[in-house]
């Protein structure tokens, strides 16, 4: 077991290995994966179809001078692996442990931090420039996948590349999915590419094939430039890439690893920008991810034996969003539903199986998807898109220019709000609030339950303009029964949970489960707290929390969202508007960038959590115990 | 004189003419644009390069029915003249007067709001999507320039639309220019369109040619597929668009009436999206803006026989920055500048012809350029990134997650921050300071005029990691000197303007010269109010805010920015944790999108005027006046 793997502790290692030896590596490195990934979870049918191509990568270049960029991050276990964090696994994507994507923090070998798609091209130019303009020597690779070749940065970037025509080499990891099935034209084309009769053809051969046409006629003669390019393009199937500026080779088997040497080896010494074009499959080597390697793309701990996933005790968000849009386009012919390439991770599956005509997966393209959305609204239908908070990031422009400046009535329903767990910084959504309700015309609601997320999403049906709905990853609310019918909510205004009159908790989305912990907490100690769910972060409550605030002096604000700007600060907006004289304390994420780890635990971190929260508020207001109520002061002594 | 022009009132008007009139109508619809821009300025060279284009597109659509998206839309002038605008253009971008862009509300014949580049395309998907959902019946057309194509939205827009394969028309408006000359490998690979020798052959020459080769062997019969992909790429020279699964025609002469009549009547009645490629000049027909295109991109008045514009008579916040830039590019030698095609808007001419080899437009790629700068900080540069506040919005995943979250020090030199005047409500910057301040590592600078301009950007050398540095469009401060030396500001430190004791006034930015006005005001009214200049709204003086605060009891924010988790938030939240009971009033843009108009005007209207703000303060504490100093009361009275 692991004979060759143990060997291997750092890149070097893999310098000495036989073809052999590398084959076995491949092999063992797999069952680690398969291992480390059923027990902590994570990315695991992309790494199983990198194996051979982290490895080759490995043997060619040297990580601690050249710069290796991986495209998204997540298919960069292997390289983990390879540099030194092979122990590291079993922590893999825990607190405290290992990231699950590239973080030059954790090695010298990661080159560049990723997260999200399509960045990678950028960022290796930059550094080839660097280099250049420097006068250092090393190569710079981006590996990217074909999925994230459909983001319009990579294509920014491509363009730009073969216009500066430095020494840079693109990977294209070409396994015919981003994380749902691939879309798109240019996935068509790369599928062309794939079945091209000339695949195997060399230069030679199509040569000799050439010079069998006699008498070129004169016409020809005068077309004779034109004609070299007919010679290229039957030569070189990656004209696209071609007209682009790169040196097209491949396509090339990614898990033949003499060939993926031999393809890198000639890259490296290569002028220009080079396009090498790898075909693998994801979930190479392991049965159940290779067959299904959309639910293979991220999974919870399962059974290596069955790659069944250990069953998940409670409904989620994700899936509450699911059924309602099947439910509402049952109701509603002009409901259509956009994602980007998260199908399945949005809970679109079913609605993409019951309404095909209504349901558009544009790729990781999250500016197209808005603006797409932003011309049906105006041509009369009522899109709903669905993206994760922190992908949302890529499209605020066009959800400020296309859909807020033009009062559009587009739904954005935006799942994984908030803290996300395991996937860390790149992936938290706690920005949302913050950019979202500063846009005019945006109504921004977050649920404290799925019950309120359908009314919520039932509500932005009866608002013409645009609405965004944020709601956090996983399952709210334990036992929680959802209700049949469908409340239609009052715009702007918030729910009272429980009367108070010594403090006011003011609490939005996720924080309200939080806050009802902290007021039982409080209550327990003889605190009297009011409680409301503000439901709307834009327009926000203004009579309500005016009026609370008055009544009780003190108001407490939380979030699952940065407190730069974000509910607390709307809510000191308008105390500041009432000329409330309220002292107020806002409880929400800090300004840093959280790392991974469960949200439970991260919560705890942070101090988020419901028992440091009525410390941090008891801490605030001694006075709040400090009264001939001394059996309350005697049970805070017990905490 | 304007013997056509004048009886086109609505674009029925124009199938009425004959080929002869319509060519008049061009010529005079160029004499109107010529005189119209000289007057009140606006985008010149643009329109006079697709007045043949707009003639033909009224000519062939009924653009009550089909919808015609102006990509940017400052080419829509003519559109504009040609649907009941032609009297209005005399107030062309002026308060109250018809904007410079597409604007459903002024017409029923714009069909998409337009401002920001290359959202033409999936806005025109959208529709044709929502056409053929809702069964409707009508053509859509995005007329796109080369420049937009650069986008990368626009590539992620026709990916989708070629694989969706719905009637749609996209005009590729070629002028070789987007509003500096044009950059990226996309750009050279229209002018090998453009001087393709098959430019003028017919598919039934091709075949005579093809028919020429004898004795086609047994191994060019097995390439037969490919064989047809020769003779297609032979005859059809946009085989890139084609593997997009576009129809590619073209390129014809975008200023002849005739071929665009007859192509685009053509294009109407075919299957599946169409891309039309077309030749136009920017600046035709008026030879100071032929030769000099992008000094007539966006212009402000002129003279008409010269071209040469009437003379601005201070110095602008972008002169500054580019001069800075080159002198400081002398003494370091890490120093960078990217720009995306806004060389000249963000001052950087001078620095591009200085040091081209450390100069680099991207293009309109705003995504791209932001990560390639972390790229390159992470290899060691020192990269400025200048782009307008409103674009920066494209790139707001990219500062977030590969440039904040790595804490690189990439400098962002923000122009064109706050109000800009004309250009309307595309175009105002004023988000900034809220999508900025609540990312992580960020250090945001806004400065009060032009050294301290300068000292911000000197100081943000000093920085490692991300700095913004907002500034408004145009000169700051009438007859200011520039001081040679430059000074290094503290961090987070603010600047004491004035010491009072009544209300304390903090501002940051252009907010602070409204602020001197204001201060003075309150001066002579009897009110001693104190002023800081707060320079940073992260991270913010707390301690000065909190004391002065403290010591006056009534604070005063004033910002170029939106009210919404803006810079007077951030004061709020100061105040709330150091537990103030002062009173605000935060004075900044409200809730709503900005029109179009003279900067002082929409100040005045926003009642964000001195005069304005004074009365304002006034009126939120009257008791500042209602003293026994009874000289005051009196002089308020007399005001």
């Amino acid at each position: 077991m692991d004979e060759i793997l143990n060997f291997v502790n750092s890149p070097r290692d893999i310098k000495k290995l036989s073809l052999y030896e590398m084959k076995h590596l491949a092999a063992e490195i797999r069952q680690l994966l398969i291992k480390s990934i059923s027990q902590c979870g994570g990315h695991l049918a992309a790494n199983l179809g990198v194996v051979e191509l982290s490895i080759a990568l490995h043997y060619v270049f040297d990580t601690l001078r050249d710069k290796i960029i991986w495209d998204v991050g997540h298919q960069s276990y292997v390289h983990k692996i390879l540099t030194g964090r092979r122990d590291a696994m079993k922590g893999l994507r825990q607190y405290g442990g290992i990231s699950g994507f590239p973080k030059c923090e954790e090695s010298l070998h990661d080159a560049f931090n990723t997260g999200h798609s399509s960045t990678s091209i950028s960022a290796a130019l930059g550094m080839a420039l660097a280099r250049d303009i420097k006068g250092d020597d090393y190569s710079v690779v981006a590996v990217i996948g074909d999925g994230a070749l459909t983001g319009g940065m990579a294509y920014e970037a491509l363009n730009h590349a073969g216009h500066e025509g430095r020494d840079l080499i693109v990977i294209l990891n070409d396994n015919e999915m981003s994380i749902s099935r691939n879309v798109g034209a240019m996935s068509g084309y790369l599928s062309r590419l794939r079945t091209d009769p000339s695949y195997s053809r060399t230069k030679d051969e199509i040569e000799t094939v050439l010079k069998r046409i006699p008498g070129i006629g004169v016409n020809i003669a005068k077309a004779a430039g034109r004609f070299k390019d007919m010679i290229k393009y039957l030569m070189v199937p990656g004209m696209l890439f071609e007209e682009l500026g790169f040196t097209y080779v491949g396509p090339i088997n990614g898990h033949n690893l003499e060939e993926l040497k031999l393809v890198l080896a000639n890259s490296k010494k290569m002028r220009g920008p080079v396009l090498i074009h790898t075909i693998t499959e994801k979930g190479r080597g392991y049965e159940p991810a290779r067959k299904k390697p959309d639910s293979f793309h991220g999974v919870g701990p399962f059974d290596i034996t069955t790659g069944n996933q250990f069953k998940k005790y409670k409904m989620t968000y994700t899936e509450v969003f699911g059924e309602f849009m099947v439910e509402q386009a049952e109701k509603n012919q002009l409901l259509v539903a956009i994602t980007a390439a998260m199908t399945s991770g949005t809970g679109l599956e079913r609605f993409s199986q019951v309404f095909p005509e209504r349901f558009f997966d544009v790729g990781i393209c999250e500016q197209h998807a808005v603006t797409l959305a932003a011309g049906m609204a105006k041509a009369g239908l009522r899109p709903v898109v669905a993206i994760y908070s922190t992908f949302l990031q890529r499209a605020y422009d066009q959800i400020v220019h296309d859909v807020a400046l033009q009062n559009l009535p587009v739904i954005f329903a935006i799942d994984r709000a908030g803290l996300v767990g395991e996937d860390g910084p790149t992936h938290h959504g706690v920005f949302d609030l913050s950019f979202l309700r500063n846009i005019p015309n945006m109504t921004v609601m977050a649920p404290s339950d799925e019950n309120e997320l359908l009314d919520m999403l039932y509500t932005a049906f009866y608002i013409n303009g645009p609405v965004a709905i944020r709601y956090p990853r996983g399952g709210g609310n334990e036992g929680l029964k959802i209700v049949k019918e469908r409340k239609l909510l009052e715009i702007g205004k918030s729910k009272v949970i429980r009367e108070g009159d010594e403090l006011a908790v003011v609490a939005i989305g996720r924080g309200v489960s939080i806050a009802k912990e902290t007021v039982d907490i409080l209550s327990s100690k003889g605190i009297n707290a009011a409680l409301l769910d503000a439901r709307f972060a834009k327009p926000l409550d203004k009579d309500m929390i005016s009026k609370i605030a008055c009544e009780c002096g003190r108001v407490v604000t939380i979030e699952d969202n940065c407190l730069e700007g974000g509910f607390g600060s709307a809510v000191l907006e308008v105390l500041a508007e009432s000329e409330s004289k309220a002292s107020v304390v806002r409880i929400g994420i800090p300004d840093e960038f959280v790392e991974h780890g469960q949200v439970d635990i991260l919560f705890r971190v942070l101090k988020m959590d419901a028992e440091s929260v009525a410390e941090t508020i008891i801490n605030r207001w001694p006075e709040l115990l400090d009264r001939d109520d001394t059996w309350g002061l005697l049970k805070f002594g017990k905490t």
